[in-house]
């Protein structure tokens, strides 16, 4: 199973692409996405559509994987970070392409056994995990995160001898609260 | 000049297309796109994009507007919003499209001489200036209010023989305080 993971964000959207397969992560590739700074809103998230767009084109995921956000902050950037959001849920969503979205603390606790992590132990593990020969960028870790996040859910739901429902309630009860 | 006007929202979207010529306003289309209600927030968005995409592949706009927000409800309702409008944005600046946005207020003065006029007069206005036989409904009179407010902002700047620079400075200013 491909998995791709996307961390969106108004300034930076992280993305990274990674293979379960029998129980064992591949890493495949990541990278972050940056629109022109000075570019128009509507030019920043076409940019972003195109691009995710492209990284779906390009590597064929079997399913796409998005942090569920807590709004804490203020309306405004509430606003402004469902725009780029909203832009990747449909990028990643075409072909009727399976979307799951899990908490930042379940990820972190999938990735790091702890659900309170910070960046930099989330970093390291996802370069430990997948062998890498450096830590990704916050934003790319983040996205590589959440698919190691769903590879790992859908391996445990396999070891139970119940394949794959586990994380599917799952994921439909994540999606239902949004 | 074809102006395309986008309400977006996440229950429904109006979308309405206006042709300015030689200051005369002439109706092309409108309507309410509204995503399957129980399908997932990624389906709905996908489905929003692709619909938008299909209205400016269909009706070739020459630009864009799409209402400003002022978000005075919940960061939890800003962020839906901001996930269609996000979308909304970036499928109606594909191919380098102008996107214009104005407020509200500004909207309404420019359709019924009423900054704080009700949905109601917003819509007997655009029956009127559009010589439609009935109102639209809500959401499209929206998206036609504005295409019809970006239609009269042009025609002003051409009065003042500047030639869309006021309306150009003006959309620049609104763009940036997003």
């Amino acid at each position: 199973m491909r998995i791709l993971g996307i961390d969106p964000g108004s300034v930076a959207t992280g993305f990274g692409v990674v293979d379960s397969e029998a129980g064992k992560l591949i890493h495949v590739v990541h990278g972050t996405l940056r629109p022109a700074p000075r570019s128009s809103t509507a030019e920043r998230l076409c940019y972003l559509h195109q691009a995710i767009s492209k990284v779906v084109r390009d590597h064929a995921p079997d399913a796409a994987v998005v942090e569920q956000v807590f709004v804490s902050a203020s309306a405004r950037s509430a606003l402004v970070l469902g725009q780029a959001r909203g832009v990747a849920l449909a990028a990643v969503g075409a072909d009727g392409r399976a979307v799951v979205e899990y908490s930042a603390s379940r990820i972190k606790l999938a990735v790091t056994g702890n659900g309170r992590a910070d960046k930099a132990q989330v970093q390291n593990m996802v370069r430990r995990l997948l062998e890498l020969e450096r830590a990704p960028a916050r934003d790319a870790a983040d996205a590589l995160a959440a698919a190691i996040c769903h590879a790992s859910t859908g391996r445990i739901g396999a070891l139970n001898q119940t394949v794959r429902l586990p994380a599917r309630r799952s994921a439909l009860r994540v999606r239902r609260s949004l």
